[in-house]
Order: C-alpha cells, then structure tokens, then sequence
C-alpha cells in the first residue's frame, strides 16, 4: 500500500461548491502514477519512453463525503489483483484533516502497448510493482 | 433517451494522445446536463436558483474504445431506474463518425439539498423528466 | 468576424463560485478552432491530419466582470494583424444575457510545424481564413 | 521571491503532445498559493474563512518552449509592484531538468471581498507577504 496526498486546488470544485467528481478520477490516477515511482522514470517513463500505459478498462466508485477547497484527500493504494495483461487497483479516499471517508474507486487497467492500443503480457518491472503493493487474499 | 453529441476538445486528450478517462465523467455530466434542458432554466436553473443538485453517488465504467481529437462522442442518455430520492442514469458513448461503441457509464444520483448536502425526495418536474426517458423493463 | 457562444460548464467554476481566468484561454482557443472551421477537416484536420498547429506565443488579457455557471459567454473573434507566420487575434467576450464585456484576450499565434516545433510559413488556406477575418485598419 | 515546483501531469497535454496553454495559468495560480502559504490556513483559508480573494484584472504572457508530460516546471515568483488594492506578480517557468526558459507571465491581481466582488484595501498580512516577495527597483 501507498499513501499520496493530493491537496484540493482552487479550480478542483464545482458549481456546488465541492470537489467535481470526474476530477477524483484524475486523483486516483495521479495516486497511480505514484505506485510506479519505481520503475525507470516513474509513469512518465512507461508512457513517453517505453510507449506503454495502464489506461482503465473499468472503473468503480462510490462517493460517500465531499472534499472542497483546503482539504487534502489522503489516498491510499492497495492492489486487488494481478493478472496476466491486467491488474485492479483500488484507491481509499479520506480527508486528510479529520479521516472522513470520501470515496472508494477501484480501476481494472489493462497493461497496453500505446502505439497499437493493444492489451500485452505485463512486463516484469510493472508487475514486481503491482505484486509488492498487493493485499493478501 | 435523449442524445447529446461532444466534440473532443484539443484539450482533452492526454499524453497517451486519447481523450483522458476521467473527462468521460465531464461528458456524461454535460449530457445529464442535456437531459434536464427542459426543467426552468436547465440543471443550472436547479444548481443557482433552487440549490438542487443530481451529484453521483455511485458511478460504474466500461472503456472499450478511445475516442481522439477531431472525433465526436454521441452519448444516448437512458434512465435505468427512478427511486425516491435517486435514480440510475445510463450513458452510451459512441464515436458519432462510425459509431463504433467507446464506453458505457452509469451514474446513480441522489437529489440533494447542495446548502446541507444531504438527499431529500425527488421534486416533481425533476421526476417527470426521468420518467419520460425511463427504459421500460 | 465570428461568434462563438459557449455556455459555462458545471466543472468550469472555482473556489470563488466564478469562473476559473485560466479556463477563459479554453474558452478562446475553442472560439480560435470556431474561426478554423472552414479549412479541411476544420482545426482538427490541421493538427491531426496536416501536423500543423497555430501555438500562442504572447497572450495578454484583461478581465472586467465574471462569468457564472448558467452564463453563456459570447466571443466575437477579430484578427488585427496577419504575418508571414504569425497572427494576432482579439477575442471580446460577453455575457450573452445581457451583453455585459466580461473579458478581452489576444493571443499571438505562430503557424508551427508540430513535428519539429518550428514555426513556419503560413499555408495558403489559414491565410485566408484570417484575412477574411482581418480588421480594417 | 519563491520556487515552486510543478510537475506536468498526464492529463496537462494537449493535442499537440505539450502543456495546454491555458493550463500555465492553472500552473502559476499554484504558485500564487504558494507564496500565500504563510496567512493563516494559506490561500485557501483567505478564500474560505475570510472570503478574500486575488483574482487577475490583467495578465500576460509569452510562451518560448514547451513543456511535456515528465517534465517539471520550475516557477520562480517575484512581486513587481504592491499597491493600494492591487499588485503585480511576475512568474518566471523554467524546465526543472535543463533549466530552459519556458514562459514569462505576469498578473495583475485585485484584492478582492468575494462576496461582493469588489476591490478592497489590501490587508495587512497580504501586504506583508507581498512586500517580503517585492523586487528592489
């Protein structure tokens, strides 16, 4: 498991006056890109260099408090399962302030060859990642 | 069901140049958006003036094709349930130029009181837009 | 002269419940691809197909009132100059409702070479588009 | 003056596979924060609890070179002017790894009661702030 904190940005909420909730997916992938700080160049290295992504082929949440300017959503990441072409991670959000639970996401994301947008066998780095962060069963 | 077409914006592609995954989110909102046109003054009428909202409290995604600057995404809006104080919507993405098949996406919102956050039952004209585009089962 | 109208998202707002100044420049440069709408395949055919792309080297703004969500900003688009391989646009923005000046933005665009990132000189078909757009002087 | 390190995330790209011009004012409205880290509860709290804000009646800038997913811009603050209600911020972007220059951009800011949207008379520990940061002329 990791923890990323991620600190609401002014131009995060929306008319409601909360946090727009497409933008906790772009948290949740911000927390993803921290998982792989590891392998070479961190996620922009797979992606720039290596040409590979993880983009999600299927995404769960469940929101359950808001955040808002000046909180911070505590992230933490845990694997659900490592497969062959693909891995499901899932992402607790909580305030950092107080640890109110904000939302549960999980992504299913298919390892991908980005140039032939293309499922490929997990390379051994990424899964070496994927198993050290994976919960027991 | 109601279709709202978005045209991808030269913004909303990401470094692996597809439209990013949580801008989906963004498109689906704008077509709820689209679907409660006919309320007074639209869903921003209901934001701004009643302090009504629709938030997601649960939200399930199936990627299956990206969508590329210079594409439009056709969205059909269908209502697969209407409760008391929620209701289920179901968004179809299709690229609107072969209609090959994207995504599907399904938010279940609550209505709530945006000033105490907290759900309330469903007013009646927000009701009568669900039901006139409630698939039958 | 053209007139693109583009309604305020739900997401387009900030912390201080107007809409964010950056979020203006997506406002313009969406008005901008408006402009290019006659050239083959419009400004996406440009960037996709052509590899072209017309960057901002200089933007200068000035902002007299806010937009809020339920507004429509309404940019009439005006070029004040067209070089050898730059040009000069002024986007005036109002709200459409009551036609209040809300912003004034240039931006200072280079015909770019997206590959090499080099501005080059300026195609037959752009040149047109911005000369029947061009101010008197 | 300050630094503040901002790295390019996946979804800041545009089209064009480089940082979407808009996005650099997202970039130094984060910087503007974090000279602001010093107020009581930072910016956030002058927005929330005091209802103050800082928006942009004026902005500027030139683009030289772009900025690329993996990539982290390094912004450097400096105040050029304080006055009676408004100041004068000059961003400074610099590519963190090879120190090019990326992008000069200045705002002109008014201190405002965000409830009125009115400038008001800069407070004292917004002064301070400013006037810690201030270039000698």
């Amino acid at each position: 498991m990791i923890i990323y904190d991620r600190p609401v940005r002014f131009e995060d909420v929306d008319a409601a006056g909360i946090v727009f909730f497409a933008r906790f997916f772009g948290y949740t992938h911000e927390a993803m890109e921290a998982l792989f700080a590891s392998v070479p160049n961190g996620y922009s290295g797979l992606v720039v260099e290596r040409k590979l992504g993880f983009p999600a082929v299927h995404v769960e949440a469940d929101f359950r408090s808001p955040l808002r300017y000046g909180d911070t959503a505590r992230i933490s990441v845990d694997v659900l399962r490592v497969g062959n072409k693909s891995a499901t991670l899932r992402f607790t959000l909580r305030k950092a302030s107080d640890d109110t639970h904000c939302a549960t996401i999980t992504h299913t994301c298919a390892v991908c060859d980005l140039e032939k947008l293309r499922a490929i066998p997990m390379p051994t780095d990424i899964r070496a990642v994927l198993d050290a962060n994976l919960l027991p069963s």
